[in-house]
């Protein structure tokens, strides 16, 4: 069973889950050898190597077969497990908590030969929605406190399977980025009575030099401050906590953007690895009127250096000024 | 000039350094080749490749010429710079400070063949030396507040020089994960009168299931809740916040822990990149009864997926418990 630990000088928490657990000689891997489509376990009419499917798109066709357009299935290799009662405890001067949670595989598309960003505006507002009725089917369970949204697009940036696709871990906590981005946003709602992320994307717009793109509902932009080059993050202009509480207007913009966002990075870095992580409120009501869900993508086109790596301090080589002029310039 | 900002949302800093900007095409890097020795700056004779010595440990020959045994150097490519008055300022809902700091390079030997790990446990003593008079001579440079000091070991751990050394960065804030360990060491100093450090100390040597090594001064142990496969912490049992203030033994027995520790990562674990960040107390004295230095060590086994990467939220497929066996189990 993975455990959750917490650093108790951190405070950070920590899952344990030996269950993946790697013997010496099993790590050193430095590059994920891409598979032929023939093994591929994300291929339509392989749909018995992955785990039974939680949720799929189709239209007629029967469960766990091929003739789905999104299909959503357990990770193989779960970091946390749905079974059991959440059991928290103390261990001398240690807190920890046993791995209650859910891990799940968002199949993006049936066809193996497109990306993210290569897929049709449509195609890509199915996978919004499949994210969204995961996280509402999820909330129903009270053990839990927060989904956790994220993609890791090519092997540099941690893909392992080639096939397109995202994945979700719920959790029974609230993850310390989320609680930092929460705390900051308080203080600056209990100062002003505004939503600071409003702020910033009043600003930002105003300001113009950070600003990617934007729409009618969402702008895409450089963060003040990345810890990566050519981190852009995707900010709904509307107030909302909650990416599932999202209106339908909001899902079809996001995918235009997104895909608008991605193909600028493409074309502009020649097809980068990177992380996409969906930021949310948790599921208690506490950061309702001062949080803001955004997603935030994270190209991967530097070397971590250690510093960063071991200390959470960031050297970022770009600027984010820098970095938007170049992503602007790309023609569409 | 590079800037120091701040994420109003999570109050992270990051620093941005335009001057080792890269333009698009020159990212995408995987991996770093191995110059040969007759390129590489920091062999004996190669002097003038780099920027003028700040500290060499020489028995009488002349500056930047050969006949170190340890020498400092400022990085050809500072992430942050001494030139100019600190100055800090609003930038609408945004903080930022220029990026006044030092950033040097500790060339550990003159060997090129050498690792901190096969090195002897004079020179490596001569390293932690080195590391410890540079901390007490910026010390005396008011603009500053905190000395990171830091290695790199391999290129995948973010290592652009083979030749064997380690880096300091010397910044005008305090970075938030020592800001985050003062918070946690002081709320159990605030509740306990005593340090979080030293209670953890003598629990994990009465448990002793997460204890690789143990020397009269030092242990060698493996956190409760690691972020990473194998990482281990080396802590002095006496209390002390800063490393630069410790004992002529505790250096000693630091550098004779260092030496076994790493000789068993390289035996375990085939000769891992890793990175090695020193965590001691800010130049003020606020956290001098609840702080307690000590040495992380962070092998790179396993590829960091987006997960960790994006999110500061960490998940390690090996137990310490695991690790700690398989590190104890080496034969010195």
């Amino acid at each position: 069973m993975p455990d959750l630990r917490r650093d108790p000088v951190s405070g950070r928490w920590v899952i344990i889950s030996t269950d993946r657990a790697k013997r010496p000689h099993d790590f050193q891997v430095t590059h994920v050898h891409p598979i032929g489509r023939e093994h591929c376990p994300f291929c339509p009419g392989h749909e018995a190597m992955t785990p039974p499917e939680i949720l799929a798109y189709r239209n007629g066709s029967s469960p766990n077969a091929p003739g789905w357009d999104v299909r959503v299935v357990p990770n193989k290799y779960p970091a946390l497990k749905v079974e059991g009662a959440l059991d928290r405890q103390g261990d001398g001067l240690f807190d920890r908590m046993n791995g209650v949670g859910a891990h799940e595989v968002i199949i993006e598309t049936p066809d193996h030969t497109q990306t993210l960003a290569t897929l049709g505006e449509g195609p890509i507002e199915r996978v919004l929605s499949a994210w969204r009725d995961r996280i509402r089917d999820l909330k129903q369970d009270r053990r839990l406190r927060y989904i956790l949204v994220f993609k890791n697009h090519g092997a540099a940036a941690g893909a392992t399977v080639e096939h397109t696709h995202s994945q979700l871990i719920a959790l029974p906590l609230v993850p310390d980025f989320v609680r930092e981005e929460i705390e900051g946003a308080r203080r600056h709602y209990a100062e002003k009575e505004r939503c600071l992320f409003c702020d910033i994307v009043r600003q930002e717009i105003e300001e113009g030099r950070r600003v990617v793109q934007e729409s009618a509902d969402i702008v895409a932009l450089a963060p003040y401050a990345p810890r990566f080059p050519f981190e852009t993050w995707l900010v709904p202009k509307r107030h909302g906590a909650r990416f599932e509480e999202a209106s339908a207007a909001e899902y079809e913009s996001l995918a235009r953007m997104l895909k608008a966002v991605l193909t600028r990075m493409d074309r502009a870095l020649e097809y980068p690895p990177f992380n996409l992580v969906l930021h949310t409120a948790p599921f208690t009501d506490e950061a309702v009127d001062s949080y803001h869900w955004h997603l935030e993508i994270l190209p991967k086109v530097a070397r971590m250096a250690g510093f960063e790596w071991g200390t959470g301090f960031y050297i970022n080589p770009t600027s984010p000024e820098e970095a938007t002029e170049v992503l602007r310039a790309i023609q569409l």
